[in-house]
């Protein structure tokens, strides 16, 4: 239970950020899709091998230096079936490699279909007596709008097998407060989330003083992060939105605590870009890649100063 | 653009009614069973072949007399990339056999990402020019906590490739009102949900009165229903929650208009269980299915009168 195993990592490597594996044909070096493609055609099992490949190259260039990886399903789901098995392989070989892996599904159903998705995502699957686990996942994000009932299956999943779950309370993207920042009496909708999510991990709460459920809080509303960080002491946050989204360090700083804890920032786009950002040759992407990785671990470590495990 | 395609199979069935394909290993006949382990052992693999054998025998026992399928992604998902080839195999075959598919996945995610989304299940998916269909599904469900720049995508894709989304707007669970219920301002969460949705399908409106982008609301609560149709007299609803957690045929009248439009009224567990309901020898599940279709669409008939294209 808790995020003991993400908060530790991110000591280890002094880096509270995680990497987005969120692929697109035109985010990959032509060398990576002609090797596929002369081997699998131009088809979905082609790009879904591209894929894999290009993730694994960034999985080892950053995996000592980069705590953790956030695959986001729609791109590989996009794919059908050939794309899952790339998500799986992905997820396979970040584990394998030390990181944790936080999927972006941010699933959502009632009782006994979020059962489902908990048993699937962050359990086992038993057949007839003999488990399997189809999915080597640490930790999945999830949206709470069903409410309690929706989210208690995914709590008791990251309690009995040392997962966590991120909820989502105010997300990054330019709409997100048409219904979260609106008010129900004096709390708005993502405050009243984030109480809830407090209340969902109340039970879990680990030996760093987080939950194993955080919160998924955009680096583009600094001002709510601040607030969000005073209301939930024990919610560790997951941050999307900095770079191209407009979040700046600077912004991020209020989401961590006087340990340098509490929060896990994103980038996507901006690291597994950088190639193409940095003009270099397309066969050094994973270099380009990493050296994104440390500006961006320098930028936020400026504002943080270091991080300890109390 | 627009349920046409849906309202008009549900007026030639005369029934308002989709069954939710929602397989789990203890539903699954062991005669199926046996001969997917036979085949391919117990495993991921063998379960998903019984899943997939078990969905073409309930949709060849049900394609003349309902009009869709909803297949519940969660269940799939658990059995990793295996799973997503009998939901994809799921849902080619409905659609051979002249059923509308609705993918019950309830996907959410900001802009860039919700176009993945989007582009995979509505869509089709470019590799170079060349384009590909690895999801045979006439709508998704989908969840609008992110708000408009979250959903429009969707609808972007509901529009040139003729299909249709349902956003959950009061969800059939019992906590779904801890946030759906809370008041902002004079209107609650659910209702506001409702006015987001009716003005993402505003410009959608199809010859039957309906536009592209529907909602979810719960058989379980008939008041919000009653309501929520008064308010929404363009959006179709998709009505989870009958039978088994509660809902009945007179609790959902209010959901259908003069014509007898407006709804489609899930059942999962209670048509592809309805052999162990009817202690019938498992080998006539398909018929034991067959048979509780036919009485929830008498059952709802009879409430509902008549369905006729305006």
């Amino acid at each position: 239970m808790s995020f003991n195993p993400l908060i530790e990592r991110i000591a280890n490597t002094q880096n509270p950020t995680v990497v987005g594996l969120d692929p697109r044909l035109e985010y990959i070096p032509e060398f990576i899709k002609e090797s596929a493609f002369d081997e699998l055609g131009r088809t979905l099992s082609g790009v879904s091998r591209a894929f894999h490949n290009f993730n694994m190259a960034i999985i080892d260039a950053i995996c000592d230096i980069v705590p953790a990886v956030k695959p986001q399903s729609a791109f590989y789901e996009a794919l059908g079936a050939e794309g899952i098995l790339a998500l799986q392989a992905t997820c396979d070989y970040a584990t394998a490699r030390g990181m944790y892996v936080i999927l972006d599904g941010k699933r959502n159903d009632i009782g006994s279909t979020a059962e489902g998705y908990a048993e699937a995502y962050l359990g086992k699957v038993a057949i007839d007596g003999e488990e399997f686990q189809p999915w080597q996942v640490n930790a999945l994000t999830v949206n709470g709008y069903l409410g309690t009932d929706g989210i208690v299956p995914f709590v008791k999943a990251c309690d009995k097998h040392d997962k966590g779950i991120f909820v989502l309370v105010k997300t990054s993207n330019p709409s997100s407060g048409e219904l979260q920042d609106k008010l129900i009496g004096d709390k708005s909708v993502y405050e009243i989330m984030g109480e809830l999510t407090a209340k969902w991990g109340n039970e879990s709460i680990g030996k760093y003083g987080y939950s194993a459920v955080g919160a998924v809080v955009g680096a583009t509303y600094p001002a709510q992060i601040a607030e969000l960080r005073k209301k939930l002491p024990a919610t560790f946050f997951l941050i999307p939105g900095y770079g191209a989204q407009g979040g700046t360090a600077a912004d991020l700083k209020a989401a961590f605590d006087g340990n340098g804890l509490g929060g896990i920032v994103n980038s996507s786009r901006g690291v597994i870009c950088a190639y193409k950002q940095e003009q270099c040759d397309e066969r050094d992407f994973a270099g380009a890649a990493r050296r994104e990785c440390l500006r961006m671990r320098d930028d936020l470590m400026s504002e943080i100063g270091s991080i300890n495990l109390p």
